[in-house]
């Protein structure tokens, strides 16, 4: 499959790495991939995109519009502030009639650390790109985990969960397909779109554990 | 150890029958003694308190104030709209140099259902709690799962996960000990009691994983 991973962040880059291993055609979208080569930021792990890009040959550095024109499934891996403008530099047209998997959480750093949520309870980031794009065929998922988890699972010591949450049921059996591929057991579809509202929540004491844990390479799981 | 349980709906009468059944000397707390026991509403499992109370031999039921007092440790179980009153009701004078679970959520139930959380990131109901009565030693726990496996985490199918919040460690340290004697395993204690936020938040996901399932009967679990 075609997959567009909007984004060259953490998540932008683990995404579009373990796609690729996996045979998809991937390409990473970028505001503007002259600009963003020479930024050239280091990710968390000290590592430059220019020598991302060298190890990773097969993933291709394109803007948002030529990377989600090109994907038959595009994911949203920008950070919440910047996803919806990221969006709009997309392009509705190439969105639509599209899966769009959301794995941005609605933090905002604007007072340090930790971030609050920009929106809460009452409605959430996946919402608004639902209502933003009300053709896209949005899948809140993989936003409740760190990048290097999203799609190695059985690295963890025991099994862990994933959610999913949207409006169309077989665009998330799409979703949940593509995951269990990846050896995701514990899958939980949540419901419609206005689900997200509970797993963006989450990151405000997924946060406390990652202080707590000093890492993290930690999940969680639902147990019955 | 004499325990005043706060409360007498689900969440108070299984603290307060777990803690009796344990051979603590436990009283439970209500605003009005007579009126509570005229009203005498049946529980979600359609136990009435008088019935429930004659089931309970063991457990007094007393007002917030005469409850409060009695107790070595105070266990707030009242509903999160009503604990401040009911705190209040229990009188600082009781409170002061006692630990004090909170188990409450700050659930908004005024638009109906699911409900909203009337304090939420910035702020949580833990430290309102912790503000308003600063001589109280508060440790936000056991508000992150239903009632019946508050003290009972070995009914689930696998070992999950309970939090412990609060400013003094040598409260929290009681309550771990008190809740590893219920067979808790995997209790995480996230730090201050301004986590609170947290374990809080995840109320909005519970809620939605409750409809999911169709009961209460899970948890979460921490995975690394």
């Amino acid at each position: 499959m075609k997959i567009a991973v909007l984004g060259t962040g953490s998540v932008g880059r683990a995404l579009a790495a373990g796609l690729a291993g996996a045979g998809h055609e991937v390409c990473m979208g970028t505001r503007d991939v002259r600009s963003t080569i020479a930024r050239d930021d280091a990710d968390q792990y000290g590592v430059s995109l220019s020598q991302w890009m060298a190890d990773n040959p097969v993933v291709e550095l394109a803007t948002y519009a030529d990377c989600a024109a090109a994907g038959d499934l595009v994911i949203n891996a920008t950070n919440g502030q910047a996803s919806l403008l990221a969006l709009e530099a997309a392009g509705s047209e190439n969105l639509a009639g599209k899966v769009l998997i959301d794995t941005a959480n609605p933090l905002d750093f604007s007072q340090g650390f930790p971030p609050t949520l920009f929106v809460r309870d009452t409605d959430s980031l996946g919402e608004r790109i639902q209502r933003a794009f009300p053709h896209a065929r949005v899948v809140k998922s993989l936003n409740t985990l760190t990048a290097g988890l999203m799609l190695n699972p059985s690295s963890l010591g025991a099994p862990s969960a994933v959610f999913v949450s949207g409006d169309d049921p077989a665009a998330k059996k799409e979703v949940v397909d593509l995951l269990a591929g990846f050896g995701w057991e514990q899958i939980l579809d949540l419901g419609g779109i206005s689900t997200a509202r509970g797993v963006e929540m989450l990151m405000t004491m997924w946060l406390q554990l990652m202080g707590m844990f000093g890492d993290a390479s930690f999940n969680w799981a639902i147990v019955r």
